[in-house]
């Protein structure tokens, strides 16, 4: 089995460990129920376990070429993708106004989170697609909607999101390509993009770009940059597919993984284009996305982890080697092995109080999007705006630290292609750094999150979780669980409080930023484990339940632990690092 | 420049921070002083710099191919390995009496973190045949010296280790081929192996296989385990080559990284081999080089991220993305974000201190082996032994993850080909998992090196780092950064006796290990820091002082707290994660 989806951890959270009902208010008209959820789930996991999980490997291996000019992806995928949006899964979150199925975003995280796992390089078509989706439904006019949602939605088109230029990454302020009015509504855009995902393939349709470009006289820095949709093919009245437009595939970047994901240098050479939003809004525009898209990418590095732990744990139940403690001569599994079970169990720790925190904060988006009262919808979108660069980056983080857990499970094997195992490290390298890096996440939260409201959202987030670890100490026998977590939030208070007091320095918001980010995650993530914790223990004594408590004290007693580190290193501040100049480097 | 040897650190070690007289008393009759030490370490750098740098990208790409069952390495390497071996350096520190140049290892050890620095793929070539070389020297009949060593050690023939099979990796026990006399003093071996490094190769010359295998009716387990010789080319009475002998390379391996490094899979088919050593006691011949091979590993991965270090710090003064803290509006270099800082210096702080610990522990290993006196010998060894894991896995850990961190600084560029970011990432990576695994390093320390001197050892160790600690505290002004070392010190002494109590059980030693190996490198590391705090202090006031000084904070200030969470990690003990059943994972 080359990938096994999580059903039984998606059924303890969506039917015991966490409340979802509020999906099932918010989404009655399209019948949103637990059992719908996990109908879906069950059948989405088939699909990636049978589907796309066995091109994975052999992608790697092949990887997309370029031939005169047109990008060949590896055997399957076009087969694959067209089986997948056959199936409907392209519009399940998406807008039933343009032919979406218009479910719970909830279910489509998770559902990513499998495509993630099973094929990272799959996953990345339909989700830019759906980030596409998301500006143009968002801030494009109706002309544009009508014409190229419902082919998006549906799956025949895909979409890619042209954002960065050579000179021009995390700060876009400094991106040069030109868009100039032709005159008849549209615009000639000119300009070299790197790093596109999807932006180019042979699964037949249109593939539509967003692409960040200035307008004539255009000031300086963000505030220049409008966004524009740029077909592949342009679209006849009757929408019909048109003349090629004028960009082209300059070369498909050579990565360290996803090799099965054309990622491409693109050159617009007067492309023809239309403006989404307003002028000098571009950066906005792409914005309204963002907090999903790294939602998304957080579920990348978790999905990955996923992946990575389901095959080390059957290679080390599988693996003979050296003898467990207290058993005999006979070469023993390598579960048996203490150091083994660590590795497997701190990915564990990680992931299901990733995945649990994810389907919470996912929520809360749905909330933020649907709920009829407005006050309700502010204080949703608050609380995702704060978890979203935690998720985007400790994820990522977490989740590349447990592929090379995983891997290392395997000694010499894990380095060589045939199991795989190398493979998820160089794929979940990329999470860390796309969409924004972990770095930039970081001053997000410290820069601007812990700023919100006056500086309470956070506090007030830290009185929701102590709130609920209130509730679960309450349960009663999993105080070595809660005592240790309700410690850490103590500290995470104090921590926040000295960080925001140095936050007028923006030097001590870079020094401190990802310590603090990895202590948030931490503490967020014992709130989880004390949480299925209390749900284990009142749930009766099934095996998951059993296991839920074992690695909820593997994690409250091995790793939570890490936060004092992290908070002396905070605490350290600025100065250290600027201590040194430039040119001692 | 693709790669900047360290020769500033090294000048600083070795002519101020580092006491090396007992080297050049040892080796008086070579001549050795640190003048020559840095004229042939500049030697080396430049030959690093200029021959083998730029062959590490390409070779990346192109990697090693089979044909018609032979390797063809990359282009350049043959040549270079020439240049390499005319300039004398395979014989740098080997035996004066097969044509060495009798220099101390501690040259060679510095000399082998550049070649690793600059192309792992390449360093491995002489590398491999110095530890085939050493254990040829220790336990080899005359015969078999006279005939090999001279070409080996003069650079003509290479040498290989043949040790692990598919079902024998860590636990060699295991392992199935096979030895049979052949009634003229040879052998006949068959059998399969893997992960051979430079198992075949188109220099010209020879490879000369050691290979573990079984006599008939051997015991099983380790004990039945011979060591046998086996040249590629069966070599005449007159030393000329003659037969090929029959085995072959059945196939590469697939690797994540040193793509440039003929990896095979070897197959012997009765081939013609020799005794080294005694029946049953070729574990024992192959441990005698093991811990010279595992510091050769710990450079390696010091190497990699002293290589990584230079090409990040280069982009981080060229790279201009976003204003830098008090700066102007205008796009500053990214080495005045504190983050971007925060990773260089992290990097640099295990770089610096492991490349001290390393010299340290070199000049040991040297007294080890030369020193008049019996008992000196003995000391210096024991104090080898117990540094050999925690160099072996903590530099290697360490250094995976510099490299992972200058990997970073790049952001998306970090990702592609063309920078050489994610080359290192995909190399580094190697160096925990062979020569033993990182897990088996940690079981070596926590389960046989604490053990030594009936559990003295280490603590005659701590007794060492205290006294040079109070040194360094009684040269003033650093007091920051001694009182945390010498607070951190004590709490390992206080961990290690109670991992020590818990030994008695394997199940315990197991669930330390990891953990304990990493507390242990950190506090060594900070001895380093306070060594070369006080000599920057007693030394004036240079730029290197400065930087050494700057340095040393980040690395107590910072990184040092990290002891306190693997305390707590180390003594939540085997428990936790012995909890969950096998068939719960």
């Amino acid at each position: 089995m080359d990938y096994t989806p999580p059903l039984d951890d998606l059924r303890f959270l969506l039917t015991q460990a966490i409340d979802t009902s509020e999906l099932s208010t918010l989404f009655a008209e399209q019948g949103f129920d637990n059992d719908l959820a996990l109908t879906l789930l069950e059948e989405a996991g088939k699909f990636c376990a049978e589907v796309i999980a066995p091109l994975n490997l052999p992608g790697d291996a092949t990887g997309c070429r370029l031939e005169d000019g047109k990008v060949i992806t590896v055997p399957g995928f076009a087969q694959a993708y067209a089986t997948y949006a056959e199936g409907g899964w392209c519009g399940l979150s998406a807008e039933p106004e343009y032919g979406g199925q218009g479910l719970p975003r909830t279910l489509q995280f998770l559902v990513d989170e499998m495509l993630s796992g099973a094929n990272l390089s799959f996953g990345l078509f339909p989700g830019l697609t759906r980030g596409a989706v998301e500006a143009i439904v968002a801030h494009a006019s109706d002309e544009l909607k009508n014409t190229y949602l419902p082919k998006m939605i549906s799956g025949e088109w895909t979409g890619a999101m042209a954002l960065t230029e050579s000179n021009a990454g995390t700060d876009l302020g400094l991106l040069r390509s030109k868009a100039v009015p032709n005159g008849d509504g549209s615009y000639a855009i000119t300009g070299t993009k790197i790093f596109i995902s999807s932006g180019d393939h042979d699964f037949g349709g249109n593939v539509i770009h967003l692409v960040l470009a200035r307008l004539p006289d255009a000031p300086e820095g963000v505030k220049g940059i409008s966004l524009f949709l740029a077909p592949k093919f342009l679209v006849n009245a009757d929408g019909s597919l048109g003349a090629r437009n004028s960009f082209s595939v300059g070369s498909l970047e050579h990565k360290m993984g996803i090799h099965a994901q054309p990622t491409c240098v693109m050159n617009y050479d007067n492309a023809t284009g239309w403006l989404v939003g307003e002028p000098g809004r571009g950066l906005n525009a792409m914005f309204t996305m963002m907090n999903a898209e790294r939602l998304f990418v957080g579920l990348q590095g978790l999905g990955i982890a996923h992946a990575a732990y389901g095959k080390a744990v059957a290679y080390a139940k599988d693996r003979l080697q050296g003898r467990a403690p207290g058993d005999s001569r006979a070469p023993a599994p390598i579960i048996g092995h203490p150091d083994v079970r660590r590795m497997l169990l701190t990915i564990r720790a990680f992931t299901e109080a990733g995945r649990a925190l994810a389907v919470w904060t996912a929520i809360r988006m749905d909330v933020a999007h649907h709920h009829t009262d407005a006050a309700e919808r502010a204080k949703a979108d608050a609380l995702v705006s704060l978890l979203t660069p935690v998720i985007k980056a400790a994820f990522t983080d977490f989740g590349f630290e447990s592929t090379v857990m995983a891997q290392q499970v395997f000694g010499g094997h894990g380095y060589v292609h045939e199991w795989g195992m190398e493979q998820f490290v160089r794929d979940a390298r990329i999470a860390q750094i796309y969409e924004g890096t972990n770095g930039v996440q970081a001053h997000d939260l410290v820069g601007r999150k812990l700023g919100l409201s006056n500086g309470k959202l956070a506090h007030e987030f830290f009185d929701l979780m102590a709130a609920e670890l209130a509730e679960a100490r309450a349960v009663g026998g999993i105080d070595d669980i809660t005592a240790p977590v309700e410690a850490a939030l103590a500290r995470l208070r104090d921590v926040t409080t000295r960080v925001q007091a140095r936050n007028v320095d923006i030097a001590e918001t870079g020094a401190a930023a990802c310590d603090y980010l990895r202590m948030f995650a931490l503490v967020s993530f014992g709130w989880m484990w004390a949480r299925m914790a209390a749900t284990a223990t009142k749930g009766g004594d099934t095996k998951l339940h059993e296991a839920k408590l074992a690695v909820a004290r593997v994690f409250t007693g091995r790793l939570l632990p890490q936060t004092a580190a992290l908070e002396a290193a905070i605490d350290n501040g600025a100065a250290p690092l600027l201590q040194l100049a430039a040119d001692l480097f």
